[in-house]
């Protein structure tokens, strides 16, 4: 092998793409997957298997045969049930047109990324976020311009919106926004929504808005979605928004979402997807399309089980006198920090060896994380508690 | 909406992004799509859906749950049953190291480009080819570099490997081939490979060899794989060979392939796919194992089904006299010129509109593709029988 030396596989890559490193959630969940009895709150699901009759109708499309390559842009009654659920639950007109089905919410990200992010491009955006975020703009070449967010203990996890307006310089392209939050909880009120659309017009700036989270919202009337940009902004303005069936569905592993953007831009998509997935199959989207038709239910149920674990762990952890948090309004995490651990990756992976439960470290999330843990609270009350029985000890 | 004027969102986009014409496949099946009694040759899949018993799978995997994230990499029973179905096929041993399942061939395409590519480098390949590759090549701001095949209709679908090696220049990144060829049908010779192998180390190239219809090889002994690159370089080379569960197990529509790279680049092909797509659902990938392991005589009645299909197709194309082709050795394409037909979009829509056939038009697969039509041939022999019929009267 003499002829191959000096020409390793790390030597041909691009220039920082090993740079990119793992943020430390997957690394962790790797670390811990096959330990015994392990309670794992560091993942973004929650612990129950997709519905039943959404699991049946995905195995009615795959008896159908529908194993062909189908609609890049997604089937047409799959798209035209997510503009009918977009208009009933914000109270806006939304055409089926705008509807774009991608491979999970992460991909609508990336598809929207490609279509406007050039090297050399600005995003800026609030963190603590989720990491893959930050990750995708930097593997299309785009620069990040981080605004951190303040952990109040009144006020909750806090964004100056000053701030971030100042951290637009020339070359940002657009403002990621994610409310509610991941991993903070925050949620964005109309009025700060108002503001950040006001200056992203005045600027000629795309609004990115992750609204994953949107129906998980505590503090409105029972079941009322979080604020939403589709409220406040017109079809065809420089608006995409991103969903995802994983989290309302329980459908993390399936990876099926989509990007609500305007119209005009549905061939650019169409391309994006080729190019990216190919489209998503048919029996998935059937799966999807029996969700969001027939699955309210279950979304409100979801709404009610986390609402629940959410007062179950904010209520133990406030007796554990070295644990800082806000109540969150908005997501299924919280998102605390620990008085004299000042590394949250070390205490993550300490807290799998002594307490056998799975927290993910603020360290993954950006600026403004570094010293906090994530645990999502989508889950039983019976589990929730055993793993507060746990961690106890070593928190207090 | 005075405002907004001057801020239409195709301003807001990347410079050339809008310019990324669709191929002309998609936009002609769209116009075809509902069609009475249309026979669709111009999509690369068979007419057969996935067998009974891979889709049974993905149904257990649905009923037992496994609706959950998963291994990012590929779950690891996949990755193994993969590496040994490369080792028995090639002769030559694939460590599961080296095995990542990604969402179809396409997507481990993209992600090898945006490990390797930065904007600016170039990619050298053999033109006609899938268009999706040139065009996921533009979307990382790679350059391409395309090498136009001609025609001989002695030899079929050439490549001049000097012409080749020529359009190499010092921000060149790596090779794209793709033998079996998609649409040529053109297969690279054991010699043709050794050739390129070499010439890579010389250069420090990579080298992306899409082998996603390495199976379907109608020149070696009976179900003989094509010659592979997993065959002439060491497991730490610069080489990445892209495959996909499509094409021999009839699995187009589900979107499941794998890449076989450099053990070393794991942990960077890891944080892709999480950026990207974050893993493909267990359930499939757990019809995908069953594939692998118990679907050797679907592939085989794959081979022999296209085959046939082929041979008809050349025998009744033989007697139009304005058709010109050489019989492919590989894939499931023939890819044929008509002689005064310089158009092959408005071609293939006319064929669409008097025989009610769909083909896809060679415009779509970049230089030397521009007057030919590609027809896929993994057809019951009936329906290319009935489709040679009505394409007869206009081709002759």
């Amino acid at each position: 092998m003499d002829a191959l030396e000096g020409r390793s596989p790390f030597g041909g890559l691009r220039p920082g793409i090993a740079g990119l490193l793992e943020s430390g959630i997957v690394e962790l969940v790797n670390y811990g997957r096959e330990r015994d009895g392990l309670i794992p709150l560091w993942v973004g699901e929650g612990d129950l298997p997709t519905a039943p009759f959404i699991r049946a109708a995905a195995n009615r499309g795959l008896e159908a045969g529908h194993t062909f390559y189908t609609y890049q842009r997604g089937i047409p009654a799959l798209r035209a049930a997510v503009a009918g659920y977009l208009t009933r639950h914000y109270g806006v007109p939304v055409d089926m047109e705008r509807i774009l089905i991608t491979g999970g919410g992460m991909q609508a990200i990336m598809l929207t990324l490609q279509a406007l992010i050039d090297p050399g491009d600005e995003l800026v955006l609030a963190t603590p976020v989720w990491p893959n975020i930050m990750q995708s703009a930097e593997v299309i070449g785009g620069r990040l311009c981080p605004v951190a967010m303040t952990l109040d203990p009144e006020r909750g996890w806090t964004l100056d919106l000053d701030r971030m307006f100042d951290a637009v310089g020339p070359r940002c392209k657009a403002l990621f926004v994610n409310s509610p939050g991941n991993p903070t909880g925050a949620v964005l009120s109309r009025d700060a929504m108002l503001a950040i659309r006001d200056f992203a017009r005045q600027r000629g700036l795309w609004i990115i808005s992750d609204e994953v989270y949107g129906r998980l919202f505590y503090a409105g009337r029972p079941h009322q979605p979080a604020p939403s940009f589709l409220e406040i902004m017109e079809p065809e303005e420089r608006l995409v928004v991103v969903n995802s069936f994983s989290k309302n569905w329980a459908m993390t592993g399936w990876r099926v979402g989509w990007a609500t953007a305007p119209a005009s831009l549905g061939q650019i998509y169409e391309n994006l997807i080729q190019y990216n997935l190919s489209g998503v199959a048919e029996f998935m989207q059937e799966a999807a399309l029996t969700a969001v038709t027939d699955g309210e239910a279950d979304v409100s149920a979801l709404i009610d089980r986390c609402r629940a674990g959410r007062d179950l762990v904010c209520d133990r952890l406030s007796t554990m006198p070295r644990v800082r948090f806000a109540k969150p309004d908005g997501a299924f995490y919280l998102f605390f920090e620990v008085d004299g651990e000042a590394d949250s990756r070390d205490l993550a992976k300490r807290l799998v060896d002594t307490a056998n439960v799975g927290l993910a470290p603020g360290t993954a999330f950006g600026p403004g994380g570094q010293r906090a843990l994530r645990l999502c609270f989508a889950c039983s009350e019976a589990r929730l508690d055993e793993a507060m029985d746990r961690l106890q000890p070593v928190l207090t």
